[in-house]
């Protein structure tokens, strides 16, 4: 199979992580796309030479961060055709003009969805599915720092120092945290949002960024006595004929709003437009493995010809039978041993109870009760087996219980 | 400027809204394309030619939904070397391979966002931003109508008989619902899913399906009693080594997992993969404009090179002057007269007191307020008068409130 040959630029902690993730994918990314992707080469401070790399590789990924040389790097790339995928917030805000015509002139792919939101596909949903598509403003939670700093002084009442310390001791905030905590760094994301969502010049140096360094635990009170969020919100929106606006700065929001349950190290973007009213996307943000997992995306998706449905890869056999937990409602005579019976019959098929309510009194009796995970096919023996049951005055409904805890 | 001849074979609601968008959006798609959007013609039962709207045709648009004639017609267009975009869950679901295949081999473009969740990316997501991860499990809210329903008997506790009737006098169900109250519109969406997140053969007739008639008003107690949300679930997982299960099902969910939140006729799709943790997509799920939207995305994508960044089309003023409403947190001196002092100053900058909460006693009393909406130079001139008043105690503090209502 022919090699695709990805060389890298920078081995920080995004670069460390797209080093392991290919190499744990690169059987998956030949199986879809007919080629195997394949690192050749890596450049560091202290190791790599780049004009080896580039004359070696087919695509190169640009994770070093900063301006110098990312930038020389990036368009001597594109220059010698070879389509590049950048994570670089700082560049694509501030210099995105000139290595965007430079992509366009060269006829090559400059992706960056991992510039802006980690894994969520903000970029690549702006630039493709709402092409073309008029947008009034977009919402976004876009640093995780800060929102885990936010969740922590709302959730657990401490102050904004403790709660930053904490960030850093858990590796969601640098020793040095000014970017995240001043809005800087939500500032180049919004930049780069804006300049896709309304197809004009928007520059770092443009957004007007206030961060959370202010907050305190009063105004955490104030938030939760009235139910509200505080938040560090970037908004791109259209404000007037021809007039838009791009800022980033701490937010009361309702409870309702959909950037209001946002909690932790997440970020999100909703994305408003009259023909499709209001949409979501939502998901962890900067981390290594999912940044790594955004730059991968881009990287498939210049090796494969665009929306073609690979053929398929794997022949997986389609179960019918899995573990579910279940609610059961039954009505039921009110008499005792009832409860026991039908425990007896649920225990019999391995069906372990969780919860059990009794409800009514006479001929409104019923049973409800949950119990744990178990195969669909054990437990729906014994609820026929419970079926036949005397004491029961109308067949037994079952509903599915989800259990597993999210995030 | 060269045009870019649509074809449009159907012209129901979704046929209708993408007509009416295509022409609204045509100058916008344009600018970024370079390409004139135009339709060619129009297929319906009584008028248009198929071999003649697909000569004169850059790309075919599949709106009739159906097997047939909509499976000969797309094989047609494909074999004449167009690219296709469809909207047909019933034809993906059932005839996929055989679609994907004819693409690959006259390597065009079949696209097919607005077969599933309406605006919600989650076809290009799964095939391009996370083409080659590896993926767990998604659920899915991926029908609007029951969706609509069962949100109705939750909040109003209506029966499913009167949520269904109020659905069919809001457009939100079909005068014939069995496709959607099945659960089968759901079954069909999530085949698609399955196929493309685990890259194995899924097909409509091997995904099980529930419907949500039999659910009652008890059930709904009991999920609101508890805290939990109870949803038509879609679910694609692996559940062993080689082995997937794809089911589409009523669930009871915890209040915190991420779809327990979508209410009304809104689709949510969660995507879970080790690399990503979980990223989650919502909004309005399938409704004319809002499929159209996705398949006028579509068509854009099959338009445009892929992953470059147009030139900017506008050159919108960014302002920095914009109108918000304002908490504003000030620690007073506990004496009267603060208000009505910090009231007037705030009425002659023309903000309008929304609210106001006095806290504590003498040496730690606040006042804070929320100002209604207006320009913030105005409200930050009236903070500034207020810090030079002399019963304040410390600088005045201001945090933005977003007020607007959402969905």
């Amino acid at each position: 199979m022919t090699a695709f040959k990805v060389g890298l630029l920078g081995h920080g902690n995004v670069g460390a992580a797209f080093e392991t993730l290919l190499a744990e994918r690169a059987d998956a990314v030949a199986a879809t796309t007919g080629l195997r992707p394949e690192l050749s080469g890596v450049l560091t401070r202290s190791r790599g030479d780049f004009d080896e790399i580039l004359a070696g590789s087919d695509l190169i990924v640009e994770l070093m961060g900063g301006l110098d040389p990312a930038r020389e790097y990036v368009l001597r790339a594109m220059a010698a055709g070879k389509h590049v995928v950048s994570a670089n917030k700082q560049l694509l805000s501030q210099h995105g003009e000139e290595l965007w015509a430079a992509a366009r002139e060269h006829g090559v792919q400059l992706r960056f969805e991992g510039a802006v939101a980690g894994v969520i596909p903000v970029i690549r949903v702006l630039q493709e599915s709402l092409a073309a598509a008029h947008i009034e403003r977009i919402h976004g939670i876009v640093n995780g720092t800060t929102n885990y700093i936010l969740s922590e002084m709302a959730s657990n009442g401490v102050s904004y120092e403790e709660a930053l310390a904490g960030a850093q001791a858990l590796g969601y905030a640098e020793a040095d945290p000014t970017d995240d905590v001043t809005g800087r760094d939500a500032a180049a994301k919004m930049a780069i949002i804006a300049r896709l969502a309304f197809s004009t010049p928007v520059s770092l140096d443009q957004v007007r960024y206030e961060g959370i360094e202010h907050i305190t635990a009063d105004d955490m009170q104030y938030a939760s006595d009235l139910g509200l969020g505080l938040k560090l919100i970037g908004t791109a929106e259209r404000v007037g004929s021809g007039q838009i606006s791009v800022r980033v700065h701490p937010a009361f929001l309702n409870a309702e709003h959909p950037l209001a349950s946002i909690h932790g190290p997440f970020n999100a973007v909703t994305i408003e437009s009259p023909a499709i009213t209001e949409i979501t996307l939502s998901g962890p943000g900067a981390g290594g493995p999912q940044t790594a997992s955004a730059v991968l995306g881009d990287v498939i998706s210049a090796m494969i010809p665009p929306a073609s449905t690979a053929e398929t890869t794997e022949a997986l056999e389609i179960v019918e039978d899995v573990e579910s937990a279940f609610y059961l409602y039954m009505e039921v005579a009110d008499r005792p041993g009832v409860l026991a019976a039908v425990a007896l019959l649920l225990g019999e098929e391995g069906a372990s109870i969780k919860s059990v309510v009794q409800k009514g009194l006479g001929a409104k009796a019923r049973l409800v009760m949950v119990v744990h995970p178990l195969l669909e096919s054990r437990f729906f023996a014994a609820v026929d087996r419970i079926a036949t049951l005397d004491f029961l005055r109308s067949r037994p409904r079952a509903i599915r219980v989800i259990e597993e805890e999210f995030l």
